[in-house]
């Protein structure tokens, strides 16, 4: 945790915020060691970063006077991410790393590959997913939540919703094989989609380059999608 | 297991090979679902890679019969990583990631801020690491098994092994603040030094600077170890 992330109802006249929930407190009490008097980082959840002095602290609360929170996040990454579903434990790590990497679009797709089991994953609840976005905010010192959308439908996701992301955007499809290698140290707007495990099935890649999605790789390794996923993001951005 | 990584002891004369342990056998039977008759692709440890057929499946062995083993493992990545020791649960992960993207030589350091009991862990013993090397070679279809070495303290390393290191390789030191953003699409050998959580100490980065390695960075974004050692290997490389 290095920032602590305040939701609008933790926050009190702007000048004082109260963390109330027993991982944040523990957090501070046995990571950071916190006593009366010590300044920390926090953020206001969409908003700025600054410091603030700890005031009081017990079982129940922790409580900041805050300085000027007046500096801006760091700049997100230009992309909305379009993820085949992992299995659950693979997307809470993959939401955490995404969103510490500074992605704030993301997709979550299903394919052929995608078991289906995953969709009915305590994993995908709403506080679930927030609770990993959380973290990665947390981690990165980010305050921008990223937005989440599921699309439980490969064709619906393609016929509807794709022709809209790639007007304003360049459509990346990352799969084994493709011919052209990951571009390096882009800027432009970009839809990135990457398949599931054991990848998109050929009649999936065939729609999503008729779409207008180049294909691209990260060369003769397979990668599991944990560790392609970070690899594509730091190489591209 | 995009690969089934074939140690010396389980190949009899070249042209058969047989796989015993519970964990490949279980991978064989409940995630490929293989039968006899299928093939599947098969790598000779340190050597080459091919297919081939199997022959006899029981509850006590798989049997192979091999085709030529002889396409290539693929390229490594010019790489010496020294990482310093993560907690035991980000260790086996980052293993595994860095093996799957090509590393073939890491150093595991002490430094201030790496907790002295993470020394004391079962993660760090020789069969455990062997375990998460082999799941990196699994997933990426490598053979050459990486080399793990442990320094134990940061100053008998910098004063006896990194001058050495150093002859042959460029040395980057990977640290937030650092004054040069990190370099891309490079290919010369390089040591990259990745610090534990909270960082490597002022003394430390200093140390690290003196010995002659150029420090980079990210960004602004603060990420966890596993997060970092695949943004940095993937930026880089």
């Amino acid at each position: 945790m290095n920032l602590i992330l305040l939701a609008p109802e933790d926050i009190e006249d702007r000048r004082q915020a109260r963390v109330r929930d027993p991982r944040r407190l523990r957090h501070l009490r046995e990571v950071h060691r916190a006593t009366i008097g010590d300044r920390l980082t926090l953020g206001i959840q969409g908003g700025g970063i600054g410091r603030g002095e700890l005031v009081a602290l017990d079982d129940e609360e922790a409580c900041f006077t805050l300085d000027a929170m007046d500096q801006p996040p760091p700049p997100p990454l230009p992309v909305h991410l379009v993820l085949a579903l992992p299995r659950p434990r693979m997307l809470a790590r993959s939401l955490e790393h995404v969103t510490a990497l500074g992605v704030k679009q993301i997709t979550l797709l299903h394919s052929r590959r995608v078991e289906k089991s995953y969709w009915q994953s305590p994993e995908l609840g709403e506080q679930k997913i927030r609770d990993h976005l959380v973290l990665g905010l947390e981690q990165s010192r980010d305050t921008v939540m990223p937005e989440v959308s599921l699309a439980r439908g490969f064709r619906p996701f393609v016929e509807e919703r794709l022709p809209g992301l790639l007007a304003e955007r360049q459509g990346l499809l990352a799969h084994p094989g493709m011919p052209s290698p990951c571009p390096r140290g882009i800027d432009r707007p970009t839809l990135l989609i990457v398949g599931p495990e054991g990848g998109f099935i050929p009649h999936e890649v065939e729609r999503l380059l008729d779409a207008g999605c180049q294909g691209i790789h990260l060369g003769p390794r397979i990668l599991r999608v944990e560790t392609a996923v970070v690899a594509l993001l730091a190489r591209l951005f």
